[in-house]
């Protein structure tokens, strides 16, 4: 149908910058590669007219032939072999939808070598290449686009690449992964315990039956080291960011935290002060009245701070085939656009190599932390004197629920800010003082 | 400095497509005028970054000398003429930040008219004369960005041109009045009148001393017809759109609410469903636990939900001259962008002239209804038969307080769905009714 010489035009076209129509191609059919073809085909007369030419889908990567005799889309768009879409001519946007970091970087870096727009919503292979993609797009004169990488279907890259860019970003606080943030709405409200939260979470299918990336919150770091590139526009690799999962908090730290007006969440937070830079993630106690605590179940949210624009909220479902469709096809059309205008815009993106992430030993917070001791008189000033002596002042006490038959009662103590290397060292002495049993829990505090 | 023949180049290098540098005019010093202006000119070096060339800030349209003398300003950019800043061949991007409809249509339309690009902060003279704008824009191949006009800082404009558009949008449910915000706030948390509320939000400065435009919704109105037009690209004026404000709310209802499980909110609510179109700006019982509910202050939030996407919420501050500036300088960034890379894109946004806003008496909602009665046995009967009469279900009862001295009782009544044309004439009749004193208060409830 299409001979050398229509070849030629559409080639020549290209060279002044416009296109008759914009060829498509998809790596991978799972549920976010469904969802992308169905929205491509399903409306395709819409997405025209918001591009301005035909939005062509012509060819379909997947290995798995139960999928692609499953998806009820025209055979004759699938391959097996995702490097026959990426060498096809006719294809100008590659979309990467098959998550992980093999082969997916392999992939996108052919497909930016040959000069396609690539559009992913894998944030694993993002969090880990991100740099090299912007260098070698910048190099080529195209793009990679990602907000499906970080929060499903709700608006996080494109803030920070064009509302917030009068700003100077100063803290984000995230809650991006919905499955830890239903184990602890759980937790919260109906007092149960980190298993049973898990099991409940596996059963409705919000956790998968190996939860580590998510409980872990290898997940969270991966958003976060996407999120902190784009808004401190500096190099960090998930290895920089501190990281703790949620499988040590107690229905007891749920119980304290309550009483003393706090939710604990699990958050990504990245925050400049100074020019230097912090990016951590692992459970905090949040002040009750924040709009951040308030965010329950399956839900992400990320609150945004901004010099300028003060405090911001993108709240919404983190995740899912339809959400992340939608932030995909978004990039698509986005893409789709530039190209049907003729205007090729690489990254605006420009990493400052001199900016550094604070190791966590360095950052300065308040803490809660709670203790097993001996029920005896003096246990509380032996432990405020080790507190002293590392330069911890102590903002609250709770001592109670003892269980006078075993000697044991149960002390929680609530800091204000703090040096965590003081706050380590505090511990570690602590836990070695006679009347102490041990150190049941300790969660930073953000306010 | 800049001869006649530096002005033929940097008029050829415009018709090809790439400028030297870029000019900026504004149109008014007031509070978002002198935050605009000390953005442009104190980030200049990380904006002209974000860019790809200079941007200047050339000329500054205030007739109040108070105002320019304070602002600290190169006094060779004043001039008390808007004309003379439109007319400037060196201006590229034309900053309205006059507020009101006159002379800011006129001034926007000859900016326009001349083949200026236009950035507005003015709700009013946007809601009031969007689609003519739109279409003059495109006429001259340019475009008016206008993020700033709803909510402040907070991006709500440009989630709907880019991140939804794959999406059909179903609701928009907005809080974007920070005063009648506050005000509900203060009527909810601290039992206080509507009087004494007022009062306390002016003497906070988030009221003005006329407060009409915001307590009575016309404010929230101008903020909606925007949010509409976009969100389902229709043609809607202020006068389209049904409007109550929040001074019949008494104490009373606020307790009410509380025990039935709702907060009470002014909300800007649109919606389509096939094919029909809601619009209306009005007092809304909304579900405690929906996180739109808990948005407290001065606040605004807006939750938009998508078939795609689901319920997306966006929160922050809603005013204010950071806040507004730091949307201003994002939409001029962004015009300067394409100016710098010689492209010209007129606004995306199509009409649709089938679209129509139904009138209030067709919409379905639920309803909350109190009234005063005598204290006798069968009122209920009485009141349940006209309801039932016009085929309205009611779905609780709260019958208490009563004044048994002056043989008064207080009925307040919740239903399920039901049509307003029917719920209007049901309260004709139940006025009627002689052992009903007084409908006290009626407000719709929204899920």
């Amino acid at each position: 149908m299409y001979g050398p010489w229509t070849k030629l035009i559409s080639r020549s076209r290209r060279q002044l910058g416009k296109k008759e129509s914009i060829g498509v191609g998809l790596l991978g059919l799972g549920v976010v590669g469904g969802g992308v073809a169905r929205a491509l085909t399903g409306r395709a007369e819409a997405l025209d007219t918001q591009v301005g030419c035909p939005l062509r889908l012509l060819k379909i990567a997947e290995k798995d032939l139960a999928k692609t005799r499953a998806s009820q889309i025209n055979p004759d768009l699938f391959t097996t072999d995702p490097a026959e879409v990426i060498a096809d001519p006719e294809i100008d946007i590659v979309i990467e939808v098959l998550g992980g970091e093999h082969p997916a970087m392999e992939l996108i870096n052919d497909a930016l070598g040959r000069g396609k727009y690539v559009v992913t919503s894998n944030k694993e292979v993002m969090a880990k290449h991100f740099p090299e993609f912007l260098s070698l797009a910048k190099d080529k004169g195209v793009d990679i686009l990602y907000e499906a990488s970080v929060g499903g279907g709700i608006p996080l890259i494109a803030p920070f690449k064009q509302n917030l860019l009068a700003n100077e970003i100063r803290t984000i606080y995230a809650i991006i992964n919905g499955t830890t943030n239903y184990i602890l709405t759980m937790m919260a409200s109906a007092g149960v315990d980190f298993s049973s939260a898990l099991k409940q979470a596996q059963d409705l299918g919000y956790a998968e039956a190996d939860p580590i990336n998510d409980i872990e919150g290898i997940d969270a770091v991966y958003k976060l080291v996407i999120l902190t590139t784009l808004a401190f526009r500096v190099e960090v690799h998930p290895d920089d960011i501190y990281r703790e999962g949620i499988s040590r908090l107690s229905s007891r730290d749920f119980r304290y935290a309550k009483e003393l007006g706090y939710e604990i969440k699990l958050l990504a937070i990245a925050k400049e002060q100074d020019g230097a830079i912090e990016a951590r993630v692992h459970p905090v106690f949040l002040p009750q009245d924040l709009l951040l605590a308030k965010v329950d179940g399956v839900n992400n949210a990320v609150q945004v701070e901004g010099d300028l624009v003060g405090r911001l909220l993108f709240y919404g479902q983190g995740a899912g085939p339809a959400p992340t469709s939608s932030a995909v096809i978004a990039d698509v059309i986005d893409v789709a656009q530039r190209i049907s205008h003729g205007v090729s815009i690489t990254p605006m993106l420009r990493l400052d190599p001199t900016k550094k992430i604070k190791p966590i030993s360095e950052i300065e917070t308040r803490y809660y932390l709670r203790m097993s001791t001996v029920d005896r008189h003096g246990v509380l000033a032996k432990i405020s004197r080790v507190m002293g002596d590392n330069l911890i002042s102590i903002s609250s006490v709770i001592q109670k629920e003892s269980d006078i038959s075993a000697d044991v009662a149960e002390i929680v103590l609530m800091t204000y800010p703090a040096k965590e290397q003081a706050m380590q060292q505090a511990m570690r002495e602590i836990e070695h003082l006679d009347v102490v049993r041990e150190i049941s829990n300790f969660v930073r505090v953000e306010d």
